[in-house]
Order: C-alpha cells, then sequence, then structure tokens
C-alpha cells in the first residue's frame, strides 16, 4: 500500500486536541486526511485535508464519512458502532475494530474480560440502574465505600464518584454502571502498547502520575516512572496481557494501580493515543501518534524508547474564569531551557476545560521534575479582561 | 502581544517545505496563519488557517496580503522587496526586514558586506554581466579557476559554476554576477543563529556537510560536525558576527567553509529555516521552525542543544524519473530505530527535485552514520509505473 502523497485517503472520528496533534504525523508523511467532529470549532479543522461537521453518535453521518475513506481510524471512543459495523462488513478497514470499541465503550463489559482473561483488576459489580445498585447495597452484596462508574460515556473524571455513604448516591445519575473496590494505591501508573495490524508490538515506558497530595488531582505525567523495575516489568507484562485479550491494532494506553503490596491492578484503558503519552512528542524517538499512525497503517512501529526524561502538565482552564482565552506568563516558561507549550486551539476556556498541555524535557529527571513545578507555578489559563 | 488561540495573523511569503515545517509549530501554538505561494499544489496549503494563491514577485500581490496580517515572515528570499518596504513604512512588523531582505538577495552586495565588516571570505569581484566578466579575464584581474555566481535568484546549486577554462563561459546566461577564488576546503559547515526582536541571540551547533567522493554532492547534513572544538568555536565566532551584521530577526543561517588550513571562510547566508536545519525537529531541544517563530514574536528563544546526535538525508527524485512519485523502500528504513521520513507532499517527482528528507537520530554518532548510508542506499524517489 502506498500512503506517501498518494490517493489514500485515511478517515479520522473526532477532530479533538487528540486528532490534531495526530495530524503533525499525517502533514509530515502527507497522508491524505479527513476528519469528521460535531464542533466546526474543532481543534482539527485545519491541518486535515478535508473536515466534515457532523455528528459522531448519527448512524448516517459516521456511515456516510466512512464511504469516503480509504481506512477509518479514532481519536475518541464514543462514536456509532452500528455504523462501523456495516462498513466493515462492507470491507473498510477499521482500527481499532468496531468489535474492540464496543467491549471498551462500556466499562462493565471491559471489566468482565479482565476477570474471565485472569487479568489482575479491582473486584467489581454490574448495575443496570440506580435502584439496582441501591439493592445490592441492602442485600449486603456490596459495602460503603466503592467506586462508582457509568459504564458509557464516562470521560476525564466525569461518570466517576467515590461513594463513602449514601449521601453519595443522591447526586449520581440513573444509567448503567458499575461499583469497584476503592483499592488504596501507591501510584497511578500507565503503559502505551502499539500493536500493528501485522502484529509487531512494542511498550513505551512505563509513566506515573503524579497526584497533588491535596487537590487529588494529577498534577505530573512522569516518564519513566520512578519505580522499581520489577514493578516497571510487572506493569509491562500485564499491559500485554490486556492488549492480547483486546486484540487490538493501533494504540491502546492501559491504565493501572500500583498497590501498597505492589500489585498491579488494571484500571481501564483507551484505544488510541492518550493523554499519558503526550510527554512523547518531544522525550520519545517515536511519538504515539507516529506510532498509533504506524500501527494502523501496518507500516513498521517506530522507537519507543525516550531520549531524555519527559514530564508533562495539563494546562486546564482556572476556576472563576469563561471567554476568550489568555495564557498568562506562557513568556515566563518559553524561557526556561526544554519547556513547550501545546495549545489546543480552543478559543473559549471554562474552568478544568482541557486547553492544552506543556512538556518539560531534560536529561535529569530530578531537574524536569523541578522546571514541571515551577511551570505548574506559573502558567494560567484564564480568560481576557 | 498575545498570539495563543487569539486574533493575531502571521503571514508567510512562501508555501514550500519550510513554511510547511514552520506551521507544524504554529499549530502546536495555536496561531493563525496566513500563507502566500504561486503553486495550487504547495505543501503549506494544509495546516495553515488561509492560503491564497498568487505571485511572491510581484508588487500589488505580496502589498494585498501583507494588508491582511499582523506580521509578516518569509520561507524564501526571493519576494517582492518593494511591497515589503510600503508595508513596513506603514507600519507592518516584518522579520526579517526588507533591509536585511535585500543584502542578502544580491549575493555581490553580500560579499561587499563581508570585506567592509572585515567578515573572512574567498575573494570575490563583481560584474554586471558576461561582457564585464570576459573583459576582466581579458585583462588579466581574473585567473581561472574560479567559482562563478548569478548574483541574484540562485538556489540549490542552481546559479553556481565552477570555471576552470574558456569552455566554462559558453552556457552562463549573461546576468550580474560575480567571481570568487576557489577556494579547497576540507568541509563545507554551518551554523544557525536565532536571534529574537529583543536581541537575545542563540546558535545551534555547528554541522558539517559529508560530500559523496565522486559526486560532490551534498550526501548527509551530520549534527555536530565531526570537527576539533577550536574549529567549531571559531565557525561559532564568525556567524555570530555575520549575524551582527546583518542585523536580523529571525533565523539565519551561515554557510561557511573550513579550508586546508582551518580558516572559515563564509559563503553565503540564508535568513530563514534552512536545509542544514531539518536534523533539529527530531535532534535539537527546540527545531529552527519553532525558533525561527519564537525569534519573530519576540518570544523567548528555546534551547538550541541537541538531545542526540542527529543526521539529514535529503530525498531527492531519481535521474530518469518524472510524473507521480513513489518512495521505494520507504518501509524497510522505517523498521529502522530512530529513523523519520518527511515527506514534503509533492506528488510529481523530476530528476533532483527535492521531495522529502530523512533525519537519523541516535544516542551514538557513529551508529548513527552508520545508519544514514543504509537509509541513503535503500529509499528511491521514483514516479509509479
Amino acid at each position: 500500500m502506498n500512503y506517501f502523497s498518494s490517493d489514500f485517503k485515511l478517515g479520522i472520528l473526532g477532530g479533538g486536541q487528540l486528532g490534531k496533534m495526530m495530524l503533525y504525523d499525517t502533514r509530515k508523511f502527507d497522508i491524505q486526511t479527513f476528519v469528521l467532529d460535531p464542533s466546526e470549532e474543532a481543534p482539527s479543522r485545519f491541518g486535515c485535508n478535508n473536515f466534515y461537521r457532523g455528528s459522531l453518535m448519527d448512524f448516517d453521518t459516521v456511515y456516510q464519512f466512512g464511504k469516503l475513506v480509504d481506512l477509518l481510524t479514532i481519536e475518541i471512543e464514543n462514536v456509532n458502532l452500528d455504523a462501523l459495523d456495516k462498513l466493515e462488513d462492507e470491507g473498510l478497514p477499521i482500527f481499532p475494530s468496531p468489535k474492540t470499541l464496543r467491549l471498551i465503550q462500556n466499562k462493565g463489559k471491559q471489566k468482565d474480560l479482565y476477570v474471565k482473561n485472569e487479568i489482575p483488576t479491582s473486584k467489581h459489580l454490574r448495575f443496570v440502574g440506580l435502584d439496582d445498585l441501591r439493592e445490592s447495597i441492602a442485600k449486603d452484596e456490596l459495602d460503603f465505600p466503592f467506586v462508582w462508574k457509568s459504564a458509557q460515556f464516562g470521560y476525564d473524571g466525569n461518570g466517576v464518584k467515590i461513594c463513602r455513604s449514601a449521601l453519595d448516591l443522591m447526586k449520581l445519575p440513573d444509567v448503567e454502571c458499575l461499583a469497584e473496590d476503592l483499592v488504596p494505591f501507591k501510584n497511578e501508573l500507565a503503559v502505551i502498547v502499539a500493536r500493528s495490524f501485522s502484529g509487531e508490538i512494542k511498550t513505551y515506558p512505563v509513566v506515573e502520575m503524579e497526584f497533588h497530595p491535596e487537590a487529588n488531582q494529577v498534577e505530573y505525567v512522569i516518564c519513566p516512572a520512578r519505580i522499581a523495575d520489577a514493578v516497571a516489568q510487572k506493569a509491562k507484562e500485564v499491559a500485554l496481557k490486556v492488549s492480547e485479550t483486546f486484540n487490538h491494532v493501533g494504540l491502546l494506553a492501559v491504565e493501572m494501580f500500583q498497590t501498597e503490596t505492589d500489585e498491579i491492578l488494571v484500571n481501564e484503558v483507551a484505544p488510541r493515543p492518550h493523554n499519558s503519552g503526550h510527554y512523547s512528542i518531544e522525550a520519545s524517538y517515536t511519538s504515539q501518534f507516529e506510532n498509533h499512525l504506524r500501527a494502523i497503517l501496518n507500516l513498521p512501529l517506530g522507537n519507543t524508547e525516550s531520549k531524555v526524561a519527559g514530564i508533562m502538565v495539563n494546562l486546564v482552564g482556572e476556576e472563576g474564569h469563561t471567554g476568550q482565552v489568555y495564557y498568562e506568563n506562557i513568556d515566563t516558561i518559553m524561557a526556561i531551557d526544554g519547556v513547550t507549550p501545546h495549545i489546543y486551539g480552543k478559543r473559549e476556556t471554562r474552568p478544568f476545560r482541557k486547553m492544552g498541555h506543556v512538556t518539560i524535557v531534560n536529561e535529569n529527571m530530578e531537574e524536569a521534575r523541578k522546571i514541571a513545578e515551577e511551570v505548574k507555578n506559573s502558567i494560567r489559563v484564564i480568560s481576557m479582561t
């Protein structure tokens, strides 16, 4: 297959920041791209060859879009899978496949699959709705505390809640859901696995999410994770087993907990480039975005090792700020060696909206970590006064 | 000034591969871009916010384009300078300035400037045309061999000829030109200097052009150059002096010869991202393209040091091949660790047309050099059969 400056057309469902960063590499390889996104302000509307505005959940829209391209991929899981099934039946290559997406879209099915395949994960119970869950508590099958998760359409902390008492149930939506054991953990880790159509597999180094001690929010994604080699090795093995289970083509980001006793428990997966791999643009020999393309196009995978230590800081909208965005002190952080801001291209900021990220690379991890804190304390995503 | 996701508009004159690679970074920073290029197939037509087709040499076209933007830069020197003068008079910031461009567009003026500023360069004579040059030979003011250069519009070896006898004069065009001493040299070196509006200056490491022993063509650009520290230091000092002379804002690529006696002689300059800096996308902390943007936008300059050794191989069209391009064995080279092809996005190949480049990065320079040769011997830019 000839992809480079050819008639080949790659379709991407979703035009957010993940798609936008993937487009840097389709441009680098001069691969024609078609992007579908519901927003006319989508970050990917530039950099693709053709941008289409339309719903990712609408059967006809997704189906018609699929008919325009030679291969289809996604940058977001929540897309109309029936349309993908039909397109696949009609011979269109789709990576990740609708089958893989269907397993991942529903977190209940995802967890069942881990259990079935003896992949370590926290204990869980599935419920069709809130009444079902309440009944389980009444019957003493489920005890507080537990982690409530919406089975579908959760995103970035949306659709997840720690329930410590009946009070916490009050605000939950009545949707298909699951309850997971609340497992105390030392570290949240992630491993991105790239797997090509031909079955070639490479893993990125284990990364560590460092949490803010009080806010309990991920502050930094750190590569490589500052953990013992044996733990890192175990995390990679688990990630590879998860990858095998899903039989995906493209990237699979596997999020895991390192428990207090150094067990590795799989939390959840994403079958696409992932926030935990953004550091790879500057730190890795081959970025996650390039390897996603290589994998789905069945090209040889690139080296997933790092040139230097990498830390990523998310740029989210400040509380109390809504409107035309302003990146306060961005010039201050750009004056520091090895600091690269990525601005996703959203004109309007809102509290906690993901507006960009900053990568810090350095030969020395401790130095990188110090700079990351300086970056975090300097830049603010606010609205114009 | 607020550039990020704002109403600020950057204009770029020229939409070739240099502009295309610059756009990766305008996208990364979400800076609005307007691009002007004569070709509707220009590599930069995607990735910019607005693409305009028109002549870069036409006063009205360039002037009207300039009125659309808040700041203007170039990716090619051959643009209408009268239009830039008028735009600058009217208050538009233009970097590099038309004054700098005027000095550089004419290689005769460029050389005079080196002499005037005591910058080491080979001896030269200027001529208004061929008759003038012939007369100089007749008067014994000029001896064979010498290097003939067209004063204006030379590009990639075009407009340069080594003249060893009167026979070599036969095919020369009758244009303003200069004759330079043919100086035997050990190495051709280059240093890219970034200089921001505020006067902050950084230099990239000295790179070396390795020539094919028979074909006398640049085969590899190697960073860092494999030369003595003292020579590298001298090359950087000369480059800085050249930078000061031109008083440029943005990048200045300074091409130099290292003579057999380790003198450094300035050959010529380009006031923009340059082929000799393409390795920086993968090897440097901050790419030349990002630093060009930082410099013209008066943002702090990024770190110009390298993470790893970098070598660049140009991809030019094979002799005997014209038509729809095909990159033979591109998958073979992509299987090698640290190898990244850049495809410029020209559908049609022609003999010796610059179609792309490949970067090889490695912790070890010797290993990188071996891989570069493997790359060079594998990939071929041919036309579809």
